[in-house]
């Protein structure tokens, strides 16, 4: 039970001389740990390239106006949410984005990183102004030319002009290319005619539908000359200035929704509705008043992604406010475990903190890791952003990246919001279960965010076929033997996995190892080793299973793709994960402080570990991990929770919210405070000499 | 690949002879599958043994007026519900379980069964009549004597006394040993005096205590003569007839809840309150008018775990409920899925329902074989219960049992209930998050299902311990040779596992393999031997790591427990999968039909095969899979997902829910609509002879 008696002492580490600072403040001596974060510095960290605008954002949303009022009713609090997004438009919070000549500070990167701190305040308030800015402005601007921005940007920044943005239909979600909608040229006239033909070709789920949205950028495919030119995107009138549909245009409510209740989600329809020839945002398509169809991009395929591609910073500020909200809960339910008791030890002395049972830092102690490595990796993907918007890096290829880069990381961030908060609700019982503890409000707001702006499955089968083809282009040119070579290779790699002969002779090598020595097998290089490898074998393996599509028939390939699509999806979160890591070792290397890189270092690791244990079962049959080795990772992970769980208060500490941010009374003292009432009281009854003695010890005489 | 073969064909099993009846309608005729359930058999199955009872409670419930109204307000919301328990009195459903002196059916079994369909309506009307007659009513009529029963049982039943059960406070919710409020027993005035110290000892998250409760079953530490007899029950009246707390009771409102908004649930506390000496629920302990304290059951722990398990029934209306609730999501998402299209294959046909995606089987298919285990399991939880509680099989180890059996279903119920509803939503997209769908309230509601009646991961300990126990039983009174011998085995069957000696030789016999050969390893025997033999070594490997502890401090020895908490409470989630396999494979053996015995056969299979991929690395770890036939497993659901495929509707169908259960627009047919009406167009555009060219064709020109 060697593993028993680490997790029962203080561990060696613990031994280690600080680099300054004080020690960590433990709750009890017996677990004082040495090295201690600088949580000041840390906080710089995690709030990263545009941290001065995060907490200007954050600095804002103090005022109880932008704050979320439980158990609001839908309509007060969709009105609510409107005067928050007018207030937000006095604090410049609208304009950071926009050109100078519009009144902005053409800073895409803080544009971002400001809006996503709006989670904090109310998710509502957050989708809310995306719709408004994020997508209805933007297609404005990223899709319209200079007229376009003339005539409307400045009513859309300062909101007399609140709007929709009608792409997704009732029919047709992710599949974007395929909506009903159609957008006809009438050269007579001069205008286009928008329709929307059945049902299911319903402009849905839009956020300023239902109510309050002036206007819209309508996606539909356009067709002039009898030719369908595929989806382009058009502004067009919605009501006029008494709230009343305009002639032909109507709608319905959404009605209630799972979450983000202050959002006006509604349904569009359009019967013949003319708007004209200007009105078609016509950056990368236009049509001329006799009709002819020109565009700089010849390919329909390479003009519709670059249109939509356009669109990409609604999923890196998804990203963005998953990892903050996910922060939140994390924060309050860490805060609450730490001054929570419950159940005597039975070792006779008083109830157990919660953080000090290992099935509670198993449960959350992870998933802050986790929540620490999206932080690296958005800003990541904020700067890789901000570098294509801003034109210094604006190439086809880091488009396509940056769009990869967005399909890859949403996806694990929106689900690992919801995996973690629900953990956290229920870490803290009844209490999480309370709406004024913001844990349920915050995955019912973010509920949606995992199938929005791209599903996350098709998003990161969009990754896999990237991954796909980067694998294919490998072995572009390559000559009938080298791919020979390459089959043969996979094959002798797949029998060796398979036969477990790689992995008998790392038993051996295993066999009697030390703790210590395992640990060395699952340091920085082998965790990169083993997440790298990972996807390369992943993507190998699909790459293989779908060599055979280009005999088949059409529908046979389709078949064989489908047989294969679970394994691709898993392929891509593999692949995301990798990123997410690697993001988060890059971030360490520029931690200088010595107790912060020590404490971060175990908390990547815990993060590394994480992810190999998800995946043990897969290391296990490709031969990548022995028995022995995989056993230890579990072992391993439960002794880098202990370590950590002493700086569990700093850790959550150092995302830098402050009270107006947290607001959950159980982690605002109010728990600690009946904790020490409670004692107080048992202690003084003991001290009176009236307490009554149990019937048990009047047994035991 | 083979693999992929096999999964872009018909199943091979398909081309055997049905044993009677229709074809299952495939939705292609590529599709065809011949054995099919018989629907309306398989419903009776499902329902069980109170199945009429279930029935009769469906009926009444397709009046609107117990349906859940979508974002209501919680006020309105409240009185809802109220009324709809006078409804349920007036229709006869809080009876049943009542003696027949009451106007009862003194029918257990059929009591819960009938409550648990309430979800259908509305779960806050499941909960709140479960507060009023499954836990206050219950105190009073398990708890307490017939005098009591004479005195309270009637106005309980019609709801004359709409009751609150105050046993969690805010400082302690699953350790109710540890209750701060005291009952302190006044000889001179013959009264108790209740008394709750300090903030952390209010009672809290009580239903109907925030405006309804004009009484309430208070549980307290009863105290007399300066001696402390441990947790008892009182009966407390609240109110007066307008609703005012009457003199040292005080209370607040829990507000806003992450769901059950329909229940006014909230805290009391309670200044020196005097009851007489009448209202100690005296079943189990009574006290003399001179304050002596008797009791039949001398130990002070077996008495406290006596009183607790007569409120059981709890924990198993929960299972039950979770399980119906979970199958009404199942219901919609698949549903759905058989109508939705969505992508073009690439094979140039028709858009690609959704049910035909890989993935997309993948997602939910596993999760329908789990809930069709949980209603067997359910049945059987539901069949013991009722054999105690009606004093058939009533002694202390058959009550033991029953609580270890709802201990270790409930937890599983429950969060597979969240797990499920929430892949069913993100299943459906977009309109998964609407309300109307129904998706997300249920996961709202049913969430604090896996932390009430018992927190899921403080239930599962409960039952890890039990299994310890009973592991030393094996022991007990063994001499040292025999303990040696095992111990010996232990460690030699450690080696094994650990090192993959026995591993190694199951991959040589695996070796070349046909997927047939592969299935012929997994069916149903080893399946069974796979999911108890990970029981029973998980126990005997916590036990064997435990067994220093005898010899360590009580400190020392409480931290060896935590640290392998994890463990334990994974034995026990183990054991739970084995009773709902177990259960499920029973009823199989029920089914005299063929079809339907192949059908349900396959998803049995789904269902063990599920369970074993979840628990992949552990069967690797330990030497009782080899890689080869682990990486087997993932590919047999594959093709077990595919050849249920045409089965799911009817498997949904099977639940026998009624237009009036489900209500969610997009599995009551909109969507078909919608996706015919869309294809029709499209093909009258076609014949017209006017469908615009895509741009497309006329570059390949």
């Amino acid at each position: 039970m060697a593993d028993a008696a680490v997790r029962s002492k203080k561990p060696a580490t613990s031994r280690r001389t600080p680099a300054g600072g004080a020690p960590t403040a433990p709750h009890t001596a017996a677990e004082a740990s040495e090295p201690r974060i600088d949580v000041a510095a840390v906080t710089d960290l995690l709030l990263g390239t545009w941290g001065e605008t995060r907490r200007e954002a954050r600095e804002m949303i103090k005022d109880p106006a932008f704050w979320r009022v439980e158990g609001m009713p839908m309509d007060e609090h969709r009105e609510r949410v409107l005067s928050q997004l007018h207030l937000l438009v006095q604090h410049g919070g609208s304009r950071r984005a926009m050109p100078e000549e519009y009144g902005g500070l053409n800073d895409n990167g803080a544009n971002l990183a400001g809006f996503m701190e709006l989670v904090l305040a109310d998710p509502s308030l957050q989708i809310k102004s995306g719709v408004q800015w994020g997508l209805f402005g933007s297609a404005v601007f990223q899709l319209g030319t200079k007229k376009h921005h003339d005539e409307w940007l400045e009513g859309i920044i300062d909101l007399s002009i609140p709007g929709a943005f009608a792409m997704t239909e009732t029919g047709h979600g992710s599949d974007v290319a395929a909506i009903g909608t159609t957008a006809t040229y009438d050269p007579e006239a001069k205008e286009f005619v928008i329709h929307t033909p059945f049902r299911g070709a319903w402009k849905d789920y839009l956020g300023n539908a239902a109510l309050h949205g002036k206007a819209a950028t309508v996606f539909a495919q356009l067709i002039t000359g009898g030719v369908n030119y595929g989806v382009h995107c058009f502004y067009v009138p919605l009501r006029d200035d008494e709230g009343n549909f305009l002639p032909g245009i109507g709608g319905e409510d959404d009605g209630v929704k799972g979450g983000l209740n202050g959002i006006d989600n509604g349904r569009l329809h359009f019967d013949q509705v003319r708007v004209p020839l200007f009105n078609l945002l016509d950056r990368y398509g236009q049509v001329a008043e006799d009709g002819t169809y020109t565009s700089d991009i010849p390919s329909p395929g390479r003009r519709f992604f670059t249109m939509l591609g356009a669109l990409v910073q609604g999923r890196v500020s998804l990203d963005g406010a998953a990892t903050t909200g996910t922060a939140l809960a994390l924060y309050i339910a860490l805060t609450y475990a730490g001054q929570r008791r419950q159940f005597d030890s039975g070792a006779g002395s008083d109830e157990v903190v919660l953080l000090d049972y290992g099935k509670h830092q198993r449960r959350l102690l992870p998933l802050l890791a986790q929540n620490y490595a999206q932080f690296f990796s958005g800003d990541e993907l904020l700067k890789k952003f901000d570098a294509v918007f801003s034109g210094r890096e604006d190439t086809p290829e880091s488009r396509e990246d940056l769009e990869t880069l967005a399909a890859a990381l949403k996806p694990l961030s929106t689900w690992n919001a919801l995996w973690t908060i629900q953990e956290t609700r229920e870490a803290c019982g009844g209490s999480g279960f309370l709406a004024e503890n913001r844990m349920v409000g915050l995955h019912q707001d973010l509920d949606v965010y995992v199938t929005f702006e791209g599903d996350n499955n098709i998003l990161l089968q969009l990754v896999g076929k990237r991954l796909l083809s980067d694998f294919a282009k490998q072995f572009k040119g390559a000559d009938a033997a080298a791919l020979a070579k390459f089959a043969a290779r996979q094959t002798a790699g797949k029998l060796f996995h398979g036969a477990g002969l790689r992995q008998l002779g790392q038993s051996v090598a295993d066999f009697g190892s030390t703790a210590r020595s395992v640990e060395l097998g699952l340091r920085a290089e082998q965790q990169h080793e083993l997440l790298a490898g990972r996807v390369q074998q992943m993507v190998a393996d699909v790459a293989t299973a779908l060599r055979p599509a280009s005999k088949l028939s059409p529908a046979e390939a389709a078949a064989l793709f489908n047989a294969h699509q679970s394994e691709l999806i898993e392929a891509a979160r593999a692949h995301g994960e990798l990123l997410q890591w690697e993001a988060f070792t890059d971030g360490l290397a520029r931690v200088a402080d010595e107790g912060t890189a020590q404490v971060l270092t175990w908390l990547r690791d815990l993060f590394g570990l994480h992810l190999i244990e998800k995946h043990l079962a897969w290391y296990l049959i490709n031969g990548r991990l022995s028995a022995q080795r995989a056993a230890s990772v579990s072992r391993y992970i439960d002794r880098l929770s202990l370590r950590l769980r002493p700086h569990a208060q700093d850790l959550v500490d150092a995302y830098g919210f402050e009270p107006e941010h947290v607001r959950a009374p159980i982690a605002s003292g109010a728990e600690l405070e009946r904790q020490t009432e409670a004692r107080e009281y048992y202690a003084a009854l003991k001290a009176s000499g009236e307490a009554p003695v149990s019937e048990k010890s009047l047994k035991k005489k």
